[in-house]
């Protein structure tokens, strides 16, 4: 099995070419596969964003080796991971970066552990394995190279995964946190649209959003200009989660909240 | 008419996978032709910004289907287009961000409404009509699909245009807008070269420019190193247009002007 | 000779477009030939930064045409250029930005001055020789045009050179500067591993580093995770020199050091 594409997504900023070495390390390994950038904008080492970006995104790409970099624990024991997915493959370090994307990508298959010399690179450096042996890996990979070539095979029950943010729903109230904050400025809760259903949410009707201690009202909506004026809106947005958005404006900057942040919605009946 | 190239604007930002997302809705469509990206940090919901960042830059690539989304109104019953212009096409939404681009394509031709839903993704957010609207008529256009087929032909005249910003010549004086502010702080004007012409302006004298209640003097130049010392100078840009700059610095930081400002140029007789 | 390959690497910024108006001129002249980027946000101007993030990316590309523009004297008569190094091309302006990236490349070979009209756009403007000079020759290079054919050779000693930071080392006592800043905030110096050695310094013991009048403790250490605690670690980094970094921290943050900024390592005997 080879593949046409390789998604990238690491937290290595844009200014100082470390996305351009491993792209040609890629390139030179494996030139026929074209490179889809996701983001290389994930605040340093923050792990669970990065795994949120790559989740929400994988369904959408065509079938690709997804070769991910978020690795605070570069150059210690923590392991590196070929993982397989029903529909793809992801490339990265065990620190929880990759299963939320293999789950979305139809469930992992199969893990291994990247530990053959012959699919790095001749020197390995304590602190960029991004392109040292996460680039080279998947770029083998895609040009077809098993993964089982790549190391023993992993028990999924030992790798390291994130906590799942919690949610709980009873009619008129949803109890859930902030998972994800976009560009925009829109709150995405872990909650999902079938959790907004069972609320008993209806649409047009105005809701109480609290957070950190404030209490604020929010229209039940479909999209950002369903608020009233240019107030807050709850919506499910784009990846089927439960949202808080304001009509052009930030609901971030407006409420102030951030990821983990509990929120409590309570809908009339 | 098939494209091999597709170009791509929008105020996604870079952080959060959403145009690696479109890029991968378009990969799985029409995996042959090549994305350049134009620019993904126009400022939320800028359509003028957007606009401008579009029109400047389309005569300079290949024959391409360009996709740009600035959609404050994504959701609404704002429009979703395929525009016909004479050296290429461009989708987007019906809000003055294509046509002034479709005017530097060598002129409009023909305007569809995006309704056909063969051309859109099976499942139509009401938030993300980038990845499941307009990407997706990309693709099938860049692979040939003819524009007629998107949806019913829409009247030019009823198009969303953006206000044009005004500027008056007589002898020594022009009175302008501010037009556009690049990264380096560069005060593109809305007036041309040839109005410059107009003004009866020479190289190597010296002009004095009025915003925002100051004035300034400035060197009439060719580039960034006429001016005298680090001062300003006024010269006709890389897009033909009247711009103000400082050599090896800011204009805009030291002159504090933005778009829309007026801006009036006095040359001596 | 012909490239699949350009790189690119300028001081444009993200979000004007004009890193993707010189792709698109690059793409009407060379449709083949794939751009990989390095790095569009060098500090507007800074030609040191922007020669270092070059000539470190450039030995792990494939056979490219390295083309690079950060160009404060453009439209004077400072000279554009076509290097040709032992293992790729480069265009760009003569201005030091590319020399170190030559040497990368196994060494300068040829050097040509960018004059010949029929490898330029029609037009060419005095503010934008990215698009209108130095694309259009990187596309044509790429495309197997000779390298004698742009214009008349330039004797090598006579090309702009940026000055080389300094070390010295004695036992105990490496005396060097800051050379580069990155992303995570990590201080990269002057000084190699080589250096590093010859110092006499000792994987896990304590060392002091002197910089801007404060003396701070750090570890020497082989990745970030070898400081003590959250600390310092000094250690050889990715590209072969001596760094200081703070684990899961920035070391440019906590201690404020720039680029030419000297910074002395004392090491216990």
């Amino acid at each position: 099995m080879s593949y046409d594409w390789i998604s990238f997504t690491t937290d290595y900023g844009i200014d100082d070419g470390f996305v351009g070495v491993c792209e040609g390390v890629v390139a030179r390994i494996a030139p026929g596969p074209r490179v889809i950038h996701l983001s290389h904008t994930v605040p340093p080492q923050d792990v669970r964003r990065g795994a949120a970006v790559l989740a929400q995104a994988v369904p959408y790409l065509p079938p690709a080796v997804h070769l991910a970099v978020v690795d605070p624990g570069v150059g210690t024991d923590r392991r590196g991971l070929v993982l397989v997915a029903a529909e793809g493959a992801l490339v990265g370090p065990d620190n929880g970066l990759l299963v939320a994307a293999a789950e979305a990508l139809g469930g992992l298959r199969a893990a291994y552990e990247l530990t053959e010399p012959a699919y790095r690179l001749p020197t390995v450096s304590a602190t960029f394995h991004g392109r040292d042996v996460f680039a080279p890996a998947a770029a083998h990979l895609a040009e077809g190279v098993p993964a089982a070539r790549f190391g023993p095979e992993v028990d999924p029950a030992t790798l390291v995964r994130l906590p799942e943010p919690s949610t709980s729903v009873t009619q008129g109230r949803l109890t859930t946190e902030i998972r994800y904050v976009d560009t925009f400025g829109n709150l995405q809760l872990a909650a999902t649209g079938a959790d907004l259903d069972a609320s008993g949410a209806e649409p047009g009707t105005t809701a109480h959003a609290n957070l950190n201690g404030r209490s604020v009202t929010a229209t039940v909506g479909r999209t950002f200009a369903d608020s009233t004026g240019d107030g807050l809106v709850i919506y499910v947005d784009s990846g089927a989660r439960v949202a808080l958005a304001v009509n052009r404006g930030s609901a971030a900057r407006e409420l102030g909240g951030k990821v983990g942040d509990q929120v409590v919605l309570l809908f009339a009946r």
